[in-house]
């Protein structure tokens, strides 16, 4: 087999990674139930302490930034940086590969720059970024946020955690400061990069190494009211009802159906509550959560305006009244063409097989690429699972994607620029 | 207009009917909440010596039998009986009237038979039963099924409500004795009359005042698992999904739309559940109850059968599995054809408008129906609303039901028969 790095090296790296991230994964809040890391915690600051240990023992210099980011540099002859970030953070009960084989990968690649000796054209930067997830603050891309200077000290005293705790309470625990948040972009990127499992079937069932991914969907999330009327479930005639239990299951298959039909799309609803909840009364009332994504704004326009119109529909039809809040609004992001195709390049070098395909989860790079161009590479998750315990990407592909990474970021530096 | 009553005792019996529910609602344990009276509670006890102090007053003799039913009785020339039931017990934060109204209703019309100051021919009994709603043990119709003789000792030890308490401490609790329920059905009930509220829209939209049961619904209850795959919302294509919130949806729709074009048929879900719940994870799994009921069983066999064909076709369609789980089975029992025709009869005396009408809900007289013919009469209910503190019937309709069953039951003790 072809390939840039040597087959030894490539098996040591493969069992290096697969060591780090066992080790990594003892930082946990609930061990024997997935792995939990929220930012700001206990575990979260001997993760921290941990990774700049890896840092440090690959050749980087560390330093934390103000979001409680990890951040490792080789300092080159220009200042202007390329960056590999990923984050440190976990969702509840989750796996030990999302986010963490992406800040393991980082340092790999950074490794294999530090073991050349020779001084770099460009700065290179590994960040491993915190709150990706925003499991614990309604935050979320904390980390890449601040770097775009965009999370204000205000915004930090007010945003809280179930238990009432502020993300600036939080930081100043754990020896933060939100007064230290920067309030303007960074301007020093060249390019980012990150690293992730695909959290998804595609790669796998496709049978391929790795994913280029095209573009980072945008995610919208509405939640609906239905308002019917509680009636008893016995003596109120089929057609003297407003069920509002009824009219929910027709816009969750037209809201499903549409997705379906509009092809690149995905539509969810992952939760939802009845009132009054009781075996003989017609629903009163169905609340429910609808997370529609696609690559495509227009498509997500399109889903969007499909469930008013449904709404609208079942309002006229079935007599419901409903409620509808907007809970989120990402609009989809590409990733940046001169990277991808360098990073087919690089792959095809690997012999590795690869595809493109989107990302459906967010990403700390959607939010670096208002900064410089930004590009995601995908491992296979084992059986498309991803947020659960079960979450595991075999390290061979790691190394993959360690190999690729390396190789596109050495032609950038090289070449001085995309 | 004609009548059996003046229009002077109407309007008194109405007035009397009005403060009599007024004073029964005081025994609550949820004050502001609606009524809640559960069974051998002290709130039960509270409203048993109220109902006890009223029959005395309107001249029967009063026991309480070993259900905790409170029974005023005219002992007649022969022992065998007329019956008239109704509930003293309510469900959770319900309303005033359903129970009490006809309880209230027995002992106006016994107050009528005793004014006469004549033996009767026969013996008449009103019966103010206990835990019919089945809201505090799974028991329900607790005082029918003991008239059966169909309540064992053993059964009370077992049954439990929430808090641990059985059936049988709860009964010791409040002075009674298990070991005394009967195990033989009566057999001295001649006829069984039932006047309620009828807790659903279809008399007050029809415009009448009065309304005969043609049968009482059967009424079947399952559990539905709808077992799918937790995959991630954003990540997971539509197409490779296993979502059992779509599949549970389809179901809602064809369970609800088969229940239509059956007619007189009914099936409600009123209680839901899905996991885990979160916005971002398509549902591994959904929970539903299925309560669907007619009065003829037939269509209650049919209904059945479509939800298993139902399932099976989307487990083929979708690749979900399911489990369905039996949780009630009551067939409809068809009210006497005779009693039906006097009751016509006696409503066309007091100039009553009536129609006859299916009851949705399950009552004693379907159980009292297995020991005698049983008949029952519904009142409006305003705005069809039961089972909550709206729940409201016009006193004057309570009234009219009043006079038509004294004028339908001292036609049967003249008879000496139906």
């Amino acid at each position: 087999m072809q390939g840039i790095l040597t087959p030894e090296y490539r098996r040591a790296l493969t069992s290096r990674m697969a060591e780090t991230v066992r080790e990594a994964a003892r930082f946990n809040s609930t061990p024997g139930n997935g792995i939990t890391r929220f930012p700001f915690t206990k575990e979260a600051a001997q993760v921290c302490d941990y990774i700049e240990g890896l840092m440090k023992e690959a050749g980087l210099s560390v330093s934390r930034d103000p979001s409680g980011a990890v951040v490792g540099r080789i300092e080159g002859e220009d200042p202007r940086c390329v960056l590999i970030e990923s984050h440190y953070d976990t969702v509840l009960h989750g796996g030990a590969y999302d986010g963490m084989a992406g800040v393991i990968c980082g340092i790999e690649i950074a490794r294999l720059f530090a073991a050349g000796g020779k001084k770099l054209p460009f700065t290179l930067e590994v960040m491993a970024t915190n709150d990706e997830e925003g499991s614990r603050f309604s935050s979320g891309f904390f980390s890449s946020m601040a770097a775009c200077g965009a999370v204000t000290p205000e915004y930090c005293e007010k945003d809280r955690d179930k238990d009432g705790v502020s993300i600036a309470e939080a930081m100043r625990a754990a020896g933060l400061d939100p007064g230290k948040l920067p309030q303007e972009p960074r301007k020093d990127l060249m390019a980012v990069f990150e690293i992730h499992c695909e959290q998804g079937p595609v790669l796998e069932q496709s049978g391929v190494d790795l994913g280029i991914v095209d573009a980072i969907t945008g995610t919208h999330r509405v939640t609906v009211d239905i308002i019917g009327r509680p009636d008893h479930a016995g003596t109120t005639p089929m057609d003297m009802r407003v069920d509002a239990m009824q009219a929910a299951a027709r816009l969750i298959i037209s809201v499903t159906d549409r997705a379906k039909a509009l092809g690149n799309s995905v539509s969810t609803i992952g939760r939802m509550s009845n009132e009054p909840g009781i075996v003989n009364i017609v629903s009163g009332r169905v609340s429910l959560w609808i997370d529609f994504r696609s690559t495509e704004r227009e498509k997500i326009l399109t889903m969007r305006k499909g469930i008013e119109d449904d709404l609208k529909a079942l309002a006229s039809s079935m007599g419901i009244k409903y409620g509808l809040t907007e809970r989120m609004i990402d609009w989809p992001v590409a990733m940046d063409e001169r990277l991808r195709a360098r990073l087919e390049k690089s792959i095809e070098k690997t012999g590795a097989s690869f595809m493109h395909l989107p990302s459906g989860a967010g990403h700390d790079a959607q939010i670096f690429a208002e900064l410089a161009p930004a590009a995601m590479l995908f491992v296979p998750s084992i059986g498309g699972r991803s947020h659960c315990p079960e979450e595991k990407t075999d390290e061979r592909y790691m190394a993959l994607a360690v190999e690729t990474v390396y190789d596109t970021v050495r032609g950038i530096l090289e070449d001085g620029g995309l």
